[in-house]
């Protein structure tokens, strides 16, 4: 091991984790932390009416192609709601969010589904929908995409689904690419990134439904990772803090 | 070393890279890319009215410690424009981004300045802001930050400015919080993350200024890393795939 080499347990990472939580639970006596529940006064919510998943994924997969991620799980929601509520929605440009593609730019940052889910979700429920984006990301980190399954898919057939365990389009898109051997610039990448779109706005689209309802309960604790590890942060540091990364996406 | 570690140089990513870019310059013949320049038909814009810079960040600065960092980079922008133009920033919820706190509700991913950002130009450029927003998340990764310096600051003075060299949150803050010696639930942190909300508003706001006068031509190529490494990224490999990464945040 070169001397400028780190090696880096899961041991390692919790007991460095609970120092900074026994830290942060220390300091958040003496400094404010984040707000938690709604505070919507003086916002002008958009009125929500329950949805037909069907109708949203189908809607966020073949705009996918013209639009890609951001602007179309928005989309699969949005355009729905102007068929069925009309104003704001009609009004409403979606092209202002299609700069999230790619994890903004092709930057690689957040899903831009997950930025496409949490501009719906707060245009409908205000600060009331923090958990909900919050349970969004979870659920999008936590399971096997794409689910949607187009009844012709438009660009290409694809044969695997992979866990992305991160909401970082790098991470979520690479893992997949490798799993299926495919590169970034090809239509089988474009069908998953269509069907995920689809996911993660059917996803949405379910626990606003719940929420519309007043049946809506949180699946996790906000903020629950920056608490417990004293940074924002997802929950599985041994992805990046080891030896698990790849040389290359591909490799 | 062990068996299950992986050491990366610089020069392996270069190569894994190039190699990815000539498959995606092969590919990319096949299958379409992102769609790139304005394609803004069917959407509202947002009226744009020069803004003062001075104002910008002071407005961003102090709206920071009841709203973070999304929600006030987009009032930065958004709250004078109420006063300037009316609606409809008037109507816009802003309460409506919050979320994207904490690189979305404390997970890490992009710094939620730069949705903000993102957003504010989004409404009112549509797709043409698309290179402004790439351009600013350039920026925020490649300069030492915060340069705004507050009349007198709200919460705590702080010493170190820092270059994220990403638009990760985690990366960001992680960073900074380790020169400066200080937790995440720390006065000391959160007036930093103002100061860094303030930055990002004054240079949006700079650059839509320069947009509205005819005057914006984009410093940087948009999607350029993920054309050149065939996938949404950075473009500092080695600060993940590599020996650089600490234990712990505070490590």
């Amino acid at each position: 091991m070169k001397s400028n080499e780190t090696r880096v347990t899961r041991r390692d990472l919790i007991i460095g984790a609970g120092s900074f939580a026994a830290g942060a639970a220390l300091l958040s006596a003496a400094g404010p932390g984040f707000i938690s529940g709604a505070e919507a006064k003086g916002t002008t919510k958009y009125p929500y009416k329950k949805l037909d998943l069907d109708e949203v994924g189908k809607t966020a997969y073949e705009r996918y192609f013209t639009k890609f991620c951001a602007n179309t799980t928005m989309g699969g929601i949005f355009i729905p709601l102007q068929k069925k509520v009309g104003d704001p929605y009609v009004s409403f440009p979606l092209d202002a969010i299609t700069w999230a593609h790619g994890g903004i730019m092709g930057w690689g940052t957040a899903c831009g589904t997950l930025i496409g889910a949490g501009m719906a979700i707060g245009l409908i429920a205000g600060e009331q929908g923090d958990p909900i984006i919050n349970d969004v990301v979870a659920w999008y980190a936590n399971n096997e995409l794409p689910i949607y399954k187009p009844a012709k898919a438009i660009k290409a057939d694809i044969k695997n689904v992979s866990k992305s365990d991160s909401p970082l389009c790098h991470i979520s898109t690479g893992r997949w690419m490798k799993k299926e051997g495919v590169g970034f610039f090809t239509p089988e990448r474009l069908d998953r990134c269509a069907r995920v779109s689809a996911d993660v706005a059917m996803h949405t689209a379910k626990l606003l439904n719940a929420w519309a309802e007043g049946k809506y309960t949180p699946a996790n604790q906000p903020l629950a990772n920056a608490k417990a590890f004293g940074l924002p942060v997802q929950n599985n540091c041994t992805d990046c803090h080891g030896s698990n990364i790849p040389k290359t996406p591909g490799a």
